[in-house]
């Protein structure tokens, strides 16, 4: 009864959420992550009839809610330990995999689509960002901070973060990720007081 | 005598550079760069003895230099003119393909490679994120910043720009680089003038 098995298919999506954060979209294939998760090729179809674009969306989602979860509960001591927390997690997932895997929701984001079409998956990415800048952006809204400078300044953490993962895995180092913490860091700070 | 034409080669490292900052490295194929480039792909081997690799790591050197000649040229104008420049470059690149371009350099860097070599493209990738930063640093030295803070800061807005263009992407909007360049620009007026 393996196609019936739903932590089979939950096994597939986060299998597909690593393999699209270490190598992109373009690069992952049902199949290699079917055989990463151990499952018959046949149940991943049964379970994603919308084949590798329901299988990343869903990845993306999933990647998505994991970060928003633990930003959530780490929110709840302020918005300075949220972003403490937020750029804490980017920095495990570098150095816990060798600087081989970063963000499956930048990795879709970077690829190219049909110009006249909105994919799913990239709808996704998009929700996926807006959320954690949202739930960023509030807990400062919270804390006094002007409702504008809070919103973008949610904005450059996310992007920063970002953009700081892709960095630090080319340069096999953790200096621009802690580079950006020092600063997200004091202007979380100085914008909260304000 | 297409293959001691140096445009050609020009040509397809140019046309390289456009295919990867699309579609990423691994969607990328020498056979259709040199479509693109309407090269003939024995040429297209010829130039690059060393196949896609020697070709993506060319590529991202071209994109990067013409970004580092664009800053040289702006930063004489000051930091934040300079600043002005560098976003407007990536905000150029997105719209005017709507929003089908980013950037090559962290296109390859977020792709898997063993984790035991580090391969030309991605020291190239490292390479051209430390000289943008190193340029911007320099220039806000040479306006007063304080030497920690500038190279930080430096950091944080090649960090922004690189996440940020992704976030366009997604959301097939301006609005993340927008909200991210008014606080890198606020950020770097008050670092230069301390």
């Amino acid at each position: 009864m393996t196609e019936q098995n739903p932590l089979s298919r939950q096994q597939l999506v986060a299998g597909a959420a690593d393999m699209i954060r270490r190598r992109g979209l373009n690069a992952t294939s049902i199949r290699e992550v079917a055989k990463h998760a151990q499952t018959p090729l046949g149940s991943t179809y049964h379970y994603f009839p919308g084949g590798k674009q329901q299988l990343a969306t869903e990845a993306v989602r999933f990647a998505g809610d994991a970060v928003a979860r633990m930003l959530d509960k780490e929110l709840r001591a302020g918005p300075v330990e949220g972003l403490r927390a937020f750029l804490a997690l980017w920095r495990e997932i570098i150095t816990s995999t060798d600087f081989q895997a970063g963000c499956p929701v930048l990795a879709v984001s970077i690829e190219e689509h049909a110009a006249d079409e909105r994919p799913a998956v990239l709808a996704a990415a998009a929700e996926v960002f807006n959320g954690w800048e949202a739930q960023l952006a509030d807990s400062m809204r919270q804390h006094g901070a002007d409702p504008q400078a809070a919103g973008q300044l949610a904005t450059l953490v996310v992007a920063a973060a970002e953009g700081a993962v892709a960095m630090c895995r080319a340069q096999r180092s953790t200096r621009p990720l802690d580079q950006v913490s020092a600063q997200l860091e004091e202007l979380t700070r100085t914008t909260v007081c304000n």
